[in-house]
């Protein structure tokens, strides 16, 4: 329906001058990331995202995935895509290479999901959740288990699930019932009913691989007692051939607002008698082993808020350049103009680039931090990664996918009467992003995330480390010459101060009232994400700057990114001061009320 | 699927209260409003709304309108409950008594057409734009128009619509291309085509009355040259029986995002020579002629806004009531507890029935405006009442159709995963509430037309006025005891301040720098209706404290409202004072790109 092109020159941009690949690729064992190599990975990505991909975003939300005796169809032209992008090896890209996969660094693979995501989101989610399936069997599994699913599933000859929810076990995973029971060969017997599993049954492989968490019989209570599960729908021999059906169905999809071509499935476990699966790593450390990948997993939906918004904006900026209507506000000239001249019209498009832009370089950063945590050689700088990409990680998740649903919104309303017909497709996006703060942890338990997890378990360390390394930056973007500069450095060392002030609020309030501060934390992760997204801004106003005086700028680019970063410094950034009083101050009726009362 | 039941206590004391609906029951004409037949009219809507039209939301959402044949089948069971709206008298409530109408001020009409709106929106859309028609004939029609036309209009056996928008001609109206050629006869031959004509078309009635914006041969260009026309479907006959078909027909259905049970009409005029027509009043007048119901369908959209937020609030408290999961974040016991008793979920109902309560005295105050205007025997009265309705009627439409997307989205997120099924209701309220900041004027151009017509054209009179209003209730309330009067007296105050400055360099930069306006117009609306917001909230609050010493009073709800009110003043007055530096210095960068740098 509408068009996408990957924004290659702003990716590579972040990349290089917001968040320092080249600091990453000299990483051990990303030697191979070259700056020839990120080109071309990231011009064959773009094309395949633009041509076979995008295209089918509309005709996916039209047609969903269908099931019909168990059978699931995915719409039409999606398995085929599937096999496009299969083999040309994208499956592989962050993967283990003794196994088939590429190896390259996550700073790099998130810039290509990205445009899977941006072209098509429910296309996305396959390779999204098998990525969980196999960082979890990276990790964790057996040999044995490596050999007869990794490969197969780093190449995407088969697709891996992950099996957590139950009607009553969402946010409270530890409420799990689905039973796993000893069989005498060492396998085990799994029955029950999972819900809400993404791509559980499609037609785009011959075997799916579902990763499953299940209770044995002598486990303890609640998140202690869970235990992680292979349960492949066909049985897989020695050789890798396969075998017998498993006992396990899919009993239903999903009828949702948005990401129709993603099949939701209810997932039937040993409706005769008990689906074979074999137990990963020990029983019982199912829940700990679940966060091996769920940084990750959250990362990955974080960015889907930015890259819908991404896509929503090149619409928006389509329809904005080609929609005439009323005359200028100023000037005698009574014709009428495009759109994208109106100063509100104007606005909301660049409310869109500039808080996109800046969510990109957050999702990219903390990719960034999760590569230096893992393969950074100097043990400080790993932990001090680890640390940062840990208190990024739910800032990135809720932040970006608020904006996702926010975004998209402004995306709609700069269509006017034709964004509310689905035909235009403003609809599909708005609808699509509106799941990204509820999956893989809503965004309220995010908020809690950050305040508990990660700021007051470690007395505020890593947020205030941030914090200082943040305020450097509005130090130095302050001492620069121009309007822009001062602007920028005045209003984000504004922000910064708020945050510390309120961070040092949740250190200091946390361990006595823990209601205030969860009262407050879904607007303490707001401001905190506003502002590391000026202090990314402002560093790309700074590259820009410097970019600038070299022979060949792109100067247009250029100009750009700082009057783009002015526009974040003048229109989001003082959010964060107008939440302080919020976070600090506005927990005192929020438990108020007798429920009888509402 | 979810049940609806009207909040007639919140809005009885919306009423008397914080509005003051006795003094409007005292204005000339209205004396047959009495509490006995407040009371009553209230009960007797509140009980076809709960019975008959909410059960039929998620039918018509599922099945919509469907097109045939140029025969439009409204979904399931809307034409019974559409006649037993009619036959109940519920149509006639505000309208001139000469004619069949009741006669109630819209001040009590507002709070009836609410529960129709919360009980189901796209069924609301036909009286609400039959109203239009019916205030535009009551108004400009002739004697022989408001024979043939009004009664059956206000009795509900016929329904009329608007036909402004066609395809070039949405938000700049002054772009209709419609034509009108007189006959000798004194009637006109219409051709054109009208899109997004809501109950354009459908099975209701015998006959629908469309009223048709068009030019005629010698009208001027632009807004100047348009003239209003009565397009009946059947024409009419002297005796008001039903004569031959016009040359006019329903070419399209719409496929929207929400309001689906709502016919949205493709109209073609004239296919076969013209359709007859009826000029209304004298050409080239229609646009000034609309203005007479803009301000009152501009209202009425506002009331959307809060209504299906209303929905989605007590869907959501039903189902935050309802659904376990996750011990309590204090206190020792592991066993899960009712949602409702998290923090982060009690913030977001807080958020909205705090917001929700604001909107709604928002809307019955720009009702009781509207009563004023037109029926204060004080020519002053009357005038100033009339500039406040001109000023609240821009704030209320787009303020609370912004809070009828954000909060309908909170109610998806309190749902978790299940928001984001179709079968669980809440998406719904969601895609609904999306076509409300659109339609009847963009909140875009809402903004500007508060910005330049109603501030900058007094020179801030009407804005400084009410000011002043607030700013004495700030002062009250700071005076009575106890910490959360004092907290809304201080936040208020704070908030009335910041308006005030952004009034004052509104006045002053408009008539320099109307870019300079325009890119903060959005923000400005948003700040002054938060603190409208905040000063009836204040209100509500004195009254409850007043009420509570009184014998017999409700504490529990009477308290609820304090409490409420001090989450108001807490978490959502503190954006007014956020807002003051983005409508000031925002613009900056606002025009500063060039259009190929998007």
């Amino acid at each position: 329906m509408t068009a996408y092109n990957a924004p290659i020159q702003d990716m590579r941009f972040t990349l290089n001058h917001v968040v320092g690949l080249s600091q990453v690729a000299g990483l051990p064992g990303y030697d191979v990331v070259t700056p020839d190599l990120v080109d071309q990975v990231l011009d064959e990505a773009g094309k395949l995202a633009r041509d076979v991909l995008a295209p089918l975003n509309w005709v996916g939300d039209q047609n969903g995935s269908k099931l019909e005796n168990g059978v699931v169809t995915t719409a039409p032209g999606f398995r085929d895509a599937y096999w496009k992008y299969a083999e040309g090896g994208w499956n592989a890209v962050p993967f283990d290479p003794d196994f088939g996969g590429q190896g390259l660094p996550w700073t790099l693979a998130l810039p290509i999901q990205e445009m899977w995501t941006s072209a098509n989101m429910s296309f996305s989610l396959c390779p999204m959740l098998n990525q969980g399936a196999v960082e979890l069997l990276q990790a964790h599994g057996s040999e044995q288990q490596k050999k007869l699913y990794l490969e197969k599933l780093i190449s995407g000859e088969w697709t891996g699930t992950m099996n957590l929810t139950e009607p009553q076990a969402g946010s409270d995973v530890g409420a799990v019932r689905t039973k796993a029971v000893p069989n005498e060969d060492g396998t085990w017997l799994i029955t029950g009913q999972k819900i809400f599993i993404t791509y559980g049954e499609h037609d785009f492989t011959d075997n799916i691989i579902h990763l499953v968490l299940a209770r044995t019989p002598t486990a303890p209570a609640g998140v202690k007692g869970i235990s992680l599960f292979v349960v492949p729908k066909f049985m897989v021999n020695e050789d890798g051939s396969l075998g017998a059906r498993n006992d396990l169905r899919c009993a239903g999809l999903e009828h949702k607002m948005g990401i129709h071509a993603s099949p939701t499935a209810v997932m039937a476990y040993g409706d005769n008698g008990g689906a074979v699966g074999f137990l990963v790593g020990e029983e019982n450390r199912g829940i700990e082993y679940m966060f091996t990948m769920m940084n990750n997993a959250r990362l990955g939906v974080g960015l889907q808020g930015m890259a819908i918004a991404e896509r929503a904006y090149q619409q928006a900026v389509d329809y904005a350049k080609g929609r005439v209507q009323s005359r200028a506000l100023t000037g005698k000239d009574p014709a009428p103009v495009a759109i994208i001249k109106h100063p509100d019209v104007r606005r909301m498009l660049m409310c869109m680039k500039s808080q996109i832009e800046a969510a990109r370089a957050l999702v990219y950063l903390t990719a960034s931090a999760l590569d230096n945590a893992h393969r950074n050689p100097d043990a400080d700088a790993a932990k001090a990664a680890n640390a940062l990409n840990d208190l990024l990680t739910p800032i990135t998740k809720a932040w970006c996918t608020d904006l996702g649903v926010e975004l998209t919104s402004l995306g709609v309303q700069i269509h006017g009467g034709m964004g509310f017909i689905e035909e235009t497709g403003a609809a599909q996006h708005y609808r699509d992003a509106r799941i990204a703060p509820i999956y893989e942890g809503t965004n309220g338990i995010q908020a809690n995330d950050l305040a508990f997890r990660k700021v007051l378990r470690d007395g505020g360390q890593a947020a205030f480390a941030l914090i200082a390394e943040m305020r450097a930056t509005a130090t130095a973007i302050a001492a620069q010459s121009g309007d822009d500069m001062a602007t920028m450095g005045a209003n984000l060392s504004d922000a910064i101060d708020a945050v510390e002030t309120a961070t040092k609020w949740v250190v200091e309030t946390g361990k006595a009232d823990m209601t205030a501060v969860a009262s407050g934390a879904v607007s303490y992760l707001r401001m905190f994400g506003v502002t590391i997204g000026g202090y990314l801004t402002a560093k790309a106003m700074m590259a820009a700057n410097g970019l600038m005086r070299e022979p060949g700028a792109d100067a247009k680019f250029l100009d750009a990114k700082i009057i783009t970063g002015r526009f974040y410094a003048d229109q989001i950034l003082p959010q964060a001061r107008g939440l302080l009083t919020v976070v600090t101050q506005g927990h005192r009726a929020v438990m108020g009320l007798s429920d009888d009362q509402f």
